[in-house]
């Protein structure tokens, strides 16, 4: 594949001591982080391992690898192919300080935050030394159209006060969780797209609850997890605004874009590893006298896979590259298909990988239900695939 | 539908009494039963609300419905009706004593066990006061080829010896679990249908060992689960042979066949109950200024799910009928077309319920995620598709 | 299956004679009248074998066996099986006078004809002299909307005029074809569902043009044709109007429901001679050194045709029981949802057959390629999927 | 899409006047050379117009640009680009002198024929003076497996003497066809591989008929045709040998890579072009007081063949990369993923722009059908999806 979007070789390199770091030191650790949440009294507490794992990705200098202002300097392409290789665990991005909203919230805070703000907040992100959530999507609407995100945020005296409820705010659950950002309406009498601003809140400002955690096929995900968030009096001052007043869904829209390339080449990275666990399952599991690989519809299974993982892939550099070349507006089309491609090609490849694994596969005993449930997510999160769909149709149908 | 596969006045009378019960005592308590869980002290335990509802349904005579002897003799055609109703709640096969792996086993001690063995089991199974479990998968091997399964059971003065190692044994997590019917090989050297017997084993024998509870995505299915059972040494007499030594295969057959009836039903119901939250959403949920249902992806996702579940009912209806009229072996053919249509049509109509539903979809807030899992199970246990494909084709090739 | 949808004796007395006939007569024929086009001269001519054919099977009793009043008295449900049986040839259905158009148009003038409109054209239709068209569709405007059907048809004198044009007419390329049911605007001022009438136009009427034939997939079905027609100051006695003025609506409402039903019960009688080709073939080819019937894919394609035309067999006896107990009203949403299933459910069954047969499928050599054309267009003819999908799904949320 | 598969300089400048010469001159002649084949007695001649055509393009200098000893020398990702413009319309490669099976001929002819063979035939083969074809598949076996082609080649006195049967000969039927290139057996004892043997058979020569035209669907693609051939002694000189006796299984090999990039790029051609039919219908279609674009099942075809068609494209560009860096062996893998997905993707992208079109769509009055019948039909030339997925997967399976 290297013909076509060829690594430079910085990050030919990279990948390697990824790929190197991944085998050596993330991958061995997969079960043992599995057996932490097994004791309830630890659930949500953050197990050492992963700690340590961070000190050490960082000590091997594969940290940060995401964010333009960082040292790494990688551009969307480039940072695609990292991310896929991170992608094939789903505790590696965490690692490597690169997972999500943090990545997201670090972009947001690089590009839009006063000094001020950046240095009390971005600089322990990129640290890994806290963790961060987006609070946006409501539990009462439909949250895929920004406009219906209603979350009064009051001004008084040189105070902004929030009051309602928020959910799906991933992240928030974590003890490490230091911050918020949050988006609400300041401006109701704003045309439609200019009502909300995003606030800076520390999660330790009177008046936070959080509710409950929200689970995902059974899957909490301590101890991030998504969770609800009530708000009541929550009061910060109006320097934590971000950017403008109004400028809610202008940031919203600038944080989507890298960030969905991120979430679909991780699924590429997940999808890949499902075929490659499925191969070898196929190679070595015996039926009825024949191993699975012998027979033809475990090999359509892998045929197919390999074709649907391939083209995604394709697509997905092909989306990172135009952002890189054309800003968000001109790679908007190639984003919204890669929404609609990945985490769909995603959940079925990993179905199949699940249906050639036997009851094993939906178990906890390989990654691959818990890869589904994440993928199936994918498909909501961000806009459902119907939102993705309808939008890339209007903008060709004007064109 | 009535013309068709007309009920009878006496099962249109249980049905409604059944939707009755349902609507005013089982619906209701799902919150709270699953509110239950949320606490870890008690995952493993009864919750009493349920022991009540057992009580009033056996009260209500709504009681052991599924079985020839129990008073009702409804044919399987029959009782499928009264499946599907059951089956719109994940709760309410337990409530009305019809659940899984318990009637099963409940047949298979009705058919093979004798006078002594039904008195000490099937009696107080039957008035719900004990559960039960089935072990016939083993970890190592295919288990949908049985000629694989390979616990040893060795004769031992008067007794008999089991083992190894056992697991997906649905409901031996159960405090309330008080027999195992254990599949292993008792005659070695007899050709390979003919080497298994099906022994009772006391829960409470020494050296049975619930290793850990297996997950489907991330669901337990506390308090009864899905678990590994490692046995050593355990020892029963023989006595507790089930029906006569090697019969092994015979009798998993004959428990088949009603299971599968069974199970499709239910999805039916749970799929049934899907479409009905899908319709009830798109008439309320607003999306950029209307309401789902006036958007053609979402009017599609309706009607092909209607479409299917249609169709899968037919044919499962079609299915008791036929194993009511020919037996299990002129009903073979169309038992394994159940197990391949009914799976498959509740996962994707629970996932295109999930896709209406949002992110709430994938979350404890609605039935969806973990009927989903439930569904998606369904397609390995029993034999996974590609199985029943195979076994259906080759069937016919030989026609 | 016959428990579930049992035939009288009277029926399941047809359907042999009929099963016979089509072994001993139709079957053997398809060859030669397919030979018979090979000549391009006589390409719209009629072959004669197809009238001895025609003869024959009348000598037989098998004859209109669709209509209520023809003597055989057939409910939708008892003449469903026996539509399904013709409909495993293509050419079955004129060989026994049920083929589509007539058989509507049969019906429309039993219901709504006058005496004198039936004696001169019901009459000979019933007997095979005579065939006819049903002019409805307009090459202009979306045709599942009937309100845009508009062909303007003015009052002058005692007659009725027309001007404008029809396409796929189906059956007006036919030299036996010798009346046209024509759909056209009466009363421009009337609501929309008032504004159009039927009129009966003799096919030597001056002024009827046919403009050409239109082919599907490259066939042109000659003799009988889909045909574009010109109408230019065709002129005819209102007493041609059929029914009542502006009932054009009401009348294309009533003459759809049993049509869909018979049309469906073809393509499951398509559909199930596909996969007995299928069988066929995958015992007696061997690619590899292998049967195909051995390998896993062409497995997993014959046992899903099972599964699906069994389904969609039970669905369309249902759906053609519940007209006959509730009529079209209440027989609208199964008719919807047949109209969905069986055409989709045969193009893909055909779909694996023609893979399974190797290019030779897709050629002259089978039916396979004809029989999916054929197929194929029933997604449009009639409404398209999605005007039925978006009608069942509107009607759910409504209820 | 620029960035990632840069056009050169040199190929963007072909890409467009090909582009204009499409517009200006191919897309505009397409309805009348549909006419001409209208009247069956000019069926299979040749159309004026198209020679014409030929004769503009050559002076533009628009031409063979598909081989490499040409003048153009175009890479085949170059020629790749090239392929998708000519596909979008049917009769555009050969106007441009690039159109299957001549193409592959003399690629076969460039690469393995004798310096006489060339000047005989390749070279009024590269003015377009001539045509060929190509008669490997034979009707009675599995031609997939290649060691099936049985025709006996027989060496009598220094003649080869041909007996047998070929068939779906494409272009054997058109009056230019000047010569066969016709692979048998000559080395019948040898290993399986080592058997066969191409020659070149003058279309003259006594003994060959032209059996019958064969269909696709009901396309018989005149005046090239597929036909069925039979050999009666026909006799050539020992001198017709291509490269070495049972060199046919090598030939045959080297020939597949190149052409399968080039079927693959001129369907991903034809699908883009279906799709911005698709956008336009759905633009000015209305039904039901909407335009068909403002409907979410419209909306979700066009959005779902746009991700689809983008995908194959890359996967494709991607295999005609890898057979420039790495050969046929190094590109084996991609060259059969992009067998499988093109023309699925083909498929399903023109069944759905069909469908937007209505009835209108499978005649024709739009390039549709015929297109879909050619792309239905490579789901099984040069191999069935089956063998190709069952390849790659043992491929996988091994590595």
């Amino acid at each position: 594949m290297s013909g076509l979007f060829p690594m430079s070789d910085r990050v030919r390199g990279l990948d390697a001591r990824l790929a190197e770091f991944m085998d050596a030191q993330v991958l061995p650790a997969e079960a043992a982080l599995a057996a932490w949440d097994e004791d309830p009294a630890r659930r949500w507490t953050i197990p050492p391992l992963l700690e340590e794992l961070k000190q050490r990705a960082r000590d091997a200098g594969l940290w940060n690898l995401f964010l333009p202002g960082s040292g790494h300097g990688l551009s969307n392409l480039e940072y695609a192919r990292l991310a896929e290789r991170m992608g094939r665990s789903l505790i590696a991005s965490e690692v490597f300080i690169c997972s999500a909203p943090d990545t997201g919230n670090m972009e947001v805070l690089h590009q839009f935050a006063t000094a001020e703000q950046q240095e009390r907040w971005l600089a322990p992100l990129l640290a890994g030394e806290i963790r961060s959530a987006f609070a946006m999507t409501e539990p009462e609407v439909a949250s895929s159209d920004a406009t219906n995100i209603g979350l009064p945020i009051r001004r008084e005296g040189g105070d902004f006060v929030l009051d309602g409820r928020k959910w799906w705010t991933t992240g928030a659950g974590d003890p490490r969780c230091r911050v918020l950002i949050v988006m609400g309406v300041t401006e109701p009498e704003a045309p439609a797209h200019k009502r909300q601003s995003m606030v800076l809140v520390p999660m330790d400002t009177p008046g936070i609850e959080v509710v409950r955690p929200l689970r995902v096929f059974g899957y909490d995900d301590a101890p991030h997890g998504h969770v609800e968030l009530k708000f009541t009096g929550v009061r910060v001052p109006q320097a934590n605004l971000l950017h403008t007043a109004g400028s809610g869904f202008e940031i919203a829209q600038a944080r989507l874009g890298p960030g969905r390339i991120h979430h679909c080449m991780r699924l590429i990275g997940l999808a890949q590893r499902a075929l490659e666990a499925m191969v070898l399952r196929a190679k070595t599991r015996v039926a009825f006298g024949v191993p699975l690989g012998q027979l033809g519809m475990a090999q359509e299974a892998i045929a197919l896979s390999r074709c649907e993982i391939e083209q995604a892939r394709l697509l997905t550099l092909q989306a990172a590259d135009a952002l890189d070349r054309e800003g968000s507006k001109g790679a908007r089309d190639l984003i919204g298909m890669i929404k609609i491609v990945a985490p769909r090609m995603a959940c079925a490849v990993l179905d199949r990988a699940i249906q050639i694994h036997g009851a094993g596969g939906l178990s906890q005993d390989h990654f691959l239900a818990a890869a589904y449930a994440g993928a199936r997510s994918l498909r909501l999160a961000d806009g459902p695939d119907e939102v993705h769909m309808a939008s890339l149709a209007r903008g060709m149908l004007k064109g």
